[in-house]
Formats: structure tokens, sequence, C-alpha cells
């Protein structure tokens, strides 16, 4: 057998990003963390860790995490089958998922499972590219994201897709488009984009014909964006979800009637084959439940 | 003079986080942005820039990214000064600021700033020691934080405090309190913690007298946090803006009597002093404007 005091070192350092909160958080001491993970290092004859801040698993490390976080699963469906094996500590699971699922329906979704299974979760937000790394790296059981493609050793479900609405708040509708919406005005006033690599709004753009950089500004937060919208700051698309009750009083309107005013976005759940029962329930917990905010695609 | 054009290569990869984007972003082939920070490089005669992914400044690095950030804070203040300058692009202004101030009072509180200035805003959401580090870094022009104490160059000046409540919905306190709040309670039911760096939660225990660890969900998102709360997902301290309508509506309730229930978080302003006119215009409306949310310290 591998020496899972040495592996759980190794995780816990990756988990929370440092030797000196992985200390904290197994009751050791950091420098008897520092000669586990050096210990592994030497029995591998590789190093498992770049040290920087924070640590980053080598390709060796993160098979090893692929491998703990499998018996840590597996461990889990074995406590439920053995009661008197059960410590009293409750499962984590460990997802990473889109912002904008976090901020809305996520919740709502997955509060009954957690119950039932007493099942904590660790969530990371992530973009797509990001998430589907995490899922190869071992760090993740799952990971809700816009991509159809699973890597290898796990499966992607369709669960429906996430609508979006391209919106504005009258008084921003008013100063910045000055009442009407084209895509030249647009382009002139500020859009709130997510990040490097939220591409929706350009989706929007590329549809009304213009192709080509336009105003925006930065806010990774999918509530920052939202208030920035419903502050005026700028335009943007957001979730039907989110937008719903702004839209309902008149505090935003949609910039374009419909469907010109959609863009619907499919959400794929990732989850590995061989992740044990507490995955497989969620995986059919989620298949069950998300018909009740995304829509069908 | 320095060459500018080597200068905003440098600041553009780091900014965009990746060679790809940055050619993107500044219309300019991927190999004419590696020639320009490799030219860089020849000149100084060391590495600005690690090759990882996203690249990392090295210390010489940073230096330069710290001035380009100061020399384009100094033009936007010139074109104000000869109208005549202005290309017709906006301005940008990074910021770093805390995920629950963006969730929040801060769109509000810039909204008439950024579009009186024609400023655009990129926003890093960052705990504050990440925050902080930014600044040093010369990556952000402020810091929205809760340490007092200025890094080299800068000035910190207190805005207010955000206040907490400890908070859960009814059917929580229901189901895993037994309809009572006491610290032992507490510590058997999950707790929503925002991350490794959020201590809240903890120091709301402490003060009921309960050291040690505790049962929490992890959910680094402002929003996702509060959805966790309200769906009965966990117990946390949510600030105090965000949770005012479900606890008015009797969807969440607080966990104890106040004063015991709040915790005030002080926030504040950090600045480059010789920022430019933009950055010391934005300082004055934050402080003119922060009391309508943030409580006195």
């Amino acid at each position: 057998m591998f020496d899972y005091k040495l592996l759980m070192a190794l995780a816990t350092v990756v988990e929370q990003e440092g030797f000196e909160r992985a200390a904290l958080t197994l009751g050791l001491s950091q420098s008897a963390i520092s000669q586990r993970i050096k210990l592994l290092e030497a029995r591998l004859g590789e190093p498992v860790l770049l040290r920087q801040s924070p640590p980053v698993p080598t390709a060796v490390g993160q098979r090893l995490l692929n491998h703990i976080q499998q018996v840590r699963l597996l461990e889990g469906d074995l406590k439920r089958q053995v009661p008197t094996l059960e410590d009293g500590t409750r499962e984590r699971l460990r997802v990473a998922l889109n912002a904008d699922s976090l901020a809305t329906w996520w919740a709502p979704a997955v509060s009954a499972f957690c119950q039932k299974y007493a099942v904590l979760l660790d969530q990371v937000v992530e973009d797509q590219d990001v998430g589907l790394k995490r899922m190869r790296a071992g760090e993740v059981a799952g990971c809700l994201c816009g991509s159809p493609h699973p890597v290898a050793g796990a499966r992607a479900i369709a669960l429906g897709a996430m609508r979006y609405r391209s919106v504005a708040s009258p008084a921003f509708i008013e100063t910045y488009l000055d009442g009407e919406v084209t895509a030249e005005r647009l382009a002139g006033a500020p859009a709130i984009v997510y990040g490097p690599d939220d591409r929706l709004q350009h989706r929007f753009m590329a549809q009304l014909g213009f192709e080509g950089a336009f105003y925006h500004h930065l806010c990774p937060s999918s509530e920052g964006f939202f208030q920035m919208t419903l502050n005026g700051l700028g335009w943007g698309l957001l979730p039907e979800l989110q937008a719903q009750q702004a839209r309902a009083r008149g505090d935003l309107v949609d910039l374009l009637p419909e469907p010109y005013t959609i863009i619907d976005v499919p959400l794929y759940w990732h989850h590995w084959r061989n992740g044990g029962e507490i995955l497989a329930a969620l995986t059919r917990h989620l298949i069950d439940q998300a018909g009740r905010w995304l829509v069908a695609t």
C-alpha cells in the first residue's frame, strides 16, 4: 500500500494553497508537512510539487492527487455501507463550476442533496478551461461548465442551457445610447465583461453585425456584474435568473426584442466514471433538478 | 526615453495573462509580442517575465509595470488638460477590491464617477494580501481591503466598516440546530466559508467561546454565499447590505440578538500618492460616498 499520510500532505498543500495552511488544517507543524512531501519525492525519485506560491503539482504529483481523490470517494462509499467505520466527519466533495451558476441556481439545486447525504461542498469558481484542467489534475470530482468534451476517465452530461439576456438600465440607454439601441451606439458606450475569457458580449455584438473591439469594464464577479448593470455603468448579458426581478420592476430592460436579446449557453456536468456512489447520486440529482432553472437545449 | 512599445507589450501580457490575448488586444502577432519582450530583456540583461501560465513578472519586470501604470495615469491627466491630445479612448483604471464590496455597494458608489470622468474599470477581486501585492507590483492603481498598512509610495484611507450579520434560514435553524442557537450546535452544523483566508465565521465562533475546527462548505463567491445561506445549506456571516431584503422577508434570520450577531469589518482605500488627478478624484469620490453604505468606525 501507499503511505497515505504522505499523499494526504500533498493533497492538503495543493487544496489549501500553501504549506502553512496545510499544516493548520492537518494539525501538524509546517516542517512535518515539508518532510512528508520530501519523503514522497525521495521514494518517487522526482519532485511532486513546484515550490511557488501557491504550490503547483508536477505531472506525477497530479497523478497522485487524482488517485487520492478517488480513494477518498471510495472510502466515503465504504463508510456508508459499513456505518461503524463512520468517524463522524462529513464527506467533502470538491467541484469546479462557473460563477453564474453558483450565483443563481446551484445552491437551490443542490441544497436537498447536501442535507440528505451530509455532504460539505468545496466549490471553486473557474472558467471551463481551468475547471477541466482541475478535473484532469484530480483536484475536483466534478466540473460544471460549457464544454461538452469530457477529460479521460470522466463523463459529460448535458444539463440544459443558461439563458442570458442583453440588458441595461433605462438611465444608461438614455444617457449613453440616446434612447436607441444600435450596434454602433453600443460599441461607443461601455459594456461590462466578466474577464478576458468572457466572449458573450462579443457574440452579441457579432450577431448585430459588429466585429472588433468595444469599450468595456472588467468585472470578475457575477453579483458585481449585476450591480454594475443595475447602476447604469454599462450594458451586458445577464443570466435571466439574475435579471428577473429587476426586469419585472423596470430597473433593467432588454436591449432588443426577443429572440435577439437572448443567448442560451449550454452547461455540461463533468464527473468521474468511477467516482463512487456519492458522486453518482449528485449526478442523478442534478439531472433531475436542473430543468427547473435551465432551459432545454 | 524608454521604448514604451516594449513596456506596453510587457504590461499587456501580464494584464491579459498570456501572449496570445496580449497579441489580440494590441492587434499584433504573437511573435511580435514575443520579440518585444525579448528585446526588453536583451536591453536590461535579465528576464522581465517568467514564462509560465499565466506569465509572472520578475522583480525587475514588476518595477517596469509599476512605472508604466504611473505613466499611463499621468498621460490621462495631460489629456484632460490638453483636450486636443485626446484620442477618443476612455481611461482605464485597474483596482483590486474585496468580493463583498463589489457585490454590494461598490457599483452604486462609483457609478457617477465613471460617467463624469469617462473611466472604464478593470476590477480584480482579491483578498487583502494579494490585493496589496498587486499594488506593490504596480498592477493596480488602487486597492480596497481590510489592511490599514499602505505599501511604499501609497496611502491608505479608512472609508468605514462593512457590517456583517450572522444569519441562517429558518429551515436551517430548525433542521440543524433544533431551533436553538448555541456554539456547540453551530459547530456541529455546516457553516459557509468564503475561502481559506476567510476567518469571519471563526471570529464569530471565538466570540461565543468556541475555538477549533467546525464543519463548513467552501464557497468563493459572494452571491453564491448568499444563495447557499438562503437555501439552508449552512450558516454564515453575510454583509448586512446583502442580507437586508431576505431578513425583511423573514427568509433569513439573525442567529443572535444585537450586538452579538454583528461583526464590523473596517475597509481601507489604498492608492498611489502620485497616481495623478483621476485617481485623486476617485479617492475624493469614495471618501464622499462610502458613508452611505459603510458604518462609521
